[in-house]
């Protein structure tokens, strides 16, 4: 069926988009950027969108991040001609990568002798230039070698060194920024990720081995550091949209979240404390949400405000099943009137990122205008 | 890419579904159905594969439960013609109803009187029957009405009596049997279902209003209900699968689980206590798993054994971010020599439908061998 063109309209669970706030994180984001001094390479793990992915180049990204293989087959497939996937290599899907790297500059991550040692033979063999980063371990002790250990230097001298890789230089990324309570702790998990970063590849461009590129970021360690000297690229993702998250950790308002989930009040029993809306676990994802357990509100707080949105201060989504969501009030007044069979509701999301990839499309929407439809590409 | 032969080819995450354990779990819980003397219904929410639908009807089901929309059209597009969509109407989304209505018996839930208000005037205006379960609380406390209470019986009145609605009877989800611990327990759960659906058929019996049909179910209660008098079908949906969640609770064995994830480790950092695997939170779900903490194994536990999967008693995913899993022990050492890069491990997800939805496909497996390829119709 058509689309309406009003958001009241909307067949639901929908997943909002507003336009007006996209197009701004994404110019504050690149304005940031500039003022800085490095490249955008956004990440594109939020949004999986082609039409947001372009909207970055347009304000002047150097080229993108994915997650995924099939990320990267989506973007290449919309002609995007530079793409890092920031994932440790995935050695069993060397076919794929050789075939991207084909159709694009494809820049891999290795953090292993084991996965070089899968990738340079079978890209010497294809007769393709694979370009790789070497992931570099600045605080997060997810992946990467350790700066300061007896792996780092060997591997990137062999990675600078080996016939069919370019060697790109050193990435990192601080995750423990999602971990950071305030603006001043968030700075500092980003100093210390720039400057251990700087410090390694001084290391590694003193005992002879060249480091062409520097790439650092996410979107909390980019809303607080202060410099990114040395730094030549950030990967940010998740400021395009923001979430309840960012909200919760100070790192936005919630003005400036610009993917929703609108729902429908679908049943309320008499007297209860809780209505049910038909956005579930897969609408909005079981994001806990803030680490801090005083922030959380649930499955995520519910919008008000017809003068943008606000963060409604007593209604949330409680608890969820599969397809439906609890929406509950501290006291159990709070629902009886207010949410009725048939009333729309819109949920900010705890984290963006995992919502958008359980929808096919956003409804892009400007005020209570519907003015396009994008798809998300969230097929694996 | 030609999906390869061999499980140990397949490129990951993927998701593996063991076909002989697949059909032993339908055949058993078809024939339960048929010991306690009820339909049977299964809810593929938990699959929303076409393939697997099929064999359930193969074993006897009478028709199949939806929780969307886009699941009833995906399955009535694929030849099936009796469906129930078992989630209170969303009101805004008739005219879809109705369509669905033109081409399958289509059963919808309502419990309240906007819903039949609004879907009432419209099947008639488009001159279509579309059949309406009265949907009843029996303890769950999530939707439906109460039995006992002022709404019960005039809703039931209504819906028997409304031109364009086809009254099917009562239907009740006991969803808190979820929650029981044992299996005594789950069993009175299941009985205090049976009895508050029986009872309250026989005071609308009693008061003149005919009830066809009383439909309750959840895995966790058939696996333990001892008798259904009264009751004519049931609508379990994760038996085909089941999952740790199932598997905590004592419901099954890890040899009945039929689905599986398999990843790849793609990091591991020198004397780190974790390993890195390519399945995170777009491969598993955040789904915390049993409720109990005590049972908890993190975002679910590793499998091992060649003679049939069995818990690997100590590594579990223990976090995940957006597409990285962090595999863990209790010991530093569990990690250390057991899983190099490159090495692939089968993980238990905690909730095999949030897990499924997930994912595109499921690659069918007998043993060490890919017999099928299976479509995921998880668009929404």
């Amino acid at each position: 069926m058509p689309r309406p063109s009003r958001v009241a309209d909307l067949p639901t669970p929908a997943l909002l988009l507003d336009l007006d706030v996209l197009e701004r994180n994404l110019a504050r984001m690149a304005e940031r950027a500039r003022a800085l001094g490095v490249a955008l390479r956004p990440h594109v793990k939020t949004h999986k969108c082609l039409e947001i992915g372009r909207r970055q180049l347009a304000h002047g990204a150097a080229g993108i991040t994915v997650a995924t293989l099939a990320e990267a087959a989506a973007f290449a497939e919309g002609g995007f001609t530079d793409l890092t996937w920031a994932f440790p290599l995935v050695v069993g899907r060397i076919p794929e990568v050789i075939a991207l790297a084909r159709r694009a500059t494809f820049r891999v991550v290795v953090d292993s002798d084991a996965a070089l040692e899968a990738l340079a033979p079978a890209a010497r063999a294809a007769g393709v230039s694979v370009h790789a980063w070497l992931e570099v371990d600045t605080g997060h002790h997810r992946s990467g070698v350790d700066p300061a250990g007896p792996d780092a230097l060997p591997l990137a001298r062999r990675l600078a060194a080996e016939p069919g890789i370019v060697f790109d230089g050193l990435l990192t990324h601080a995750g423990q920024s999602y971990d950071a309570a305030t603006r001043q702790a968030r700075a500092a998990v980003a100093e210390r990720e720039r400057a251990g970063l700087v410090a390694f590849a001084a290391a590694l461009r003193g005992a002879g081995v060249g480091v062409p590129a520097l790439s650092v970021g996410s979107t909390p360690g980019m809303s607080a550091v202060e410099r990114l000297d040395g730094v030549t690229e950030a990967r940010p993702g998740n400021y395009a949209f923001h979430d309840f998250m960012q909200v919760a950790a100070g790192v936005c308002a919630p003005e400036d979240c610009a993917v929703s989930v609108l729902a429908s009040v679908v049943s309320h029993q008499r007297g209860a404390p809780h209505a049910v809306v038909d956005a579930g676990a897969l609408a909005l994802s079981k994001d806990p949400g803030p680490h801090d357990p005083a922030l959380a509100r649930g499955l995520g707080p519910l919008l008000t405000g017809p003068a943008g949105p606000a963060l409604d201060p007593r209604l949330a989504v409680a608890a969820v099943s599969q397809e439906h969501g609890i929406v509950r009030g501290p006291d159990a007044g709070d629902v009886a009137g207010r949410l009725p069979v048939g009333e729309k509701v819109r949920i900010l999301p705890n984290h963006s990122c995992l919502t958008a990839a359980l929808f096919d499309r956003y409804d892009v929407v400007r005020g209570e205008r519907v003015v396009d439809a994008w798809k998300i590409w969230r097929a694996r």
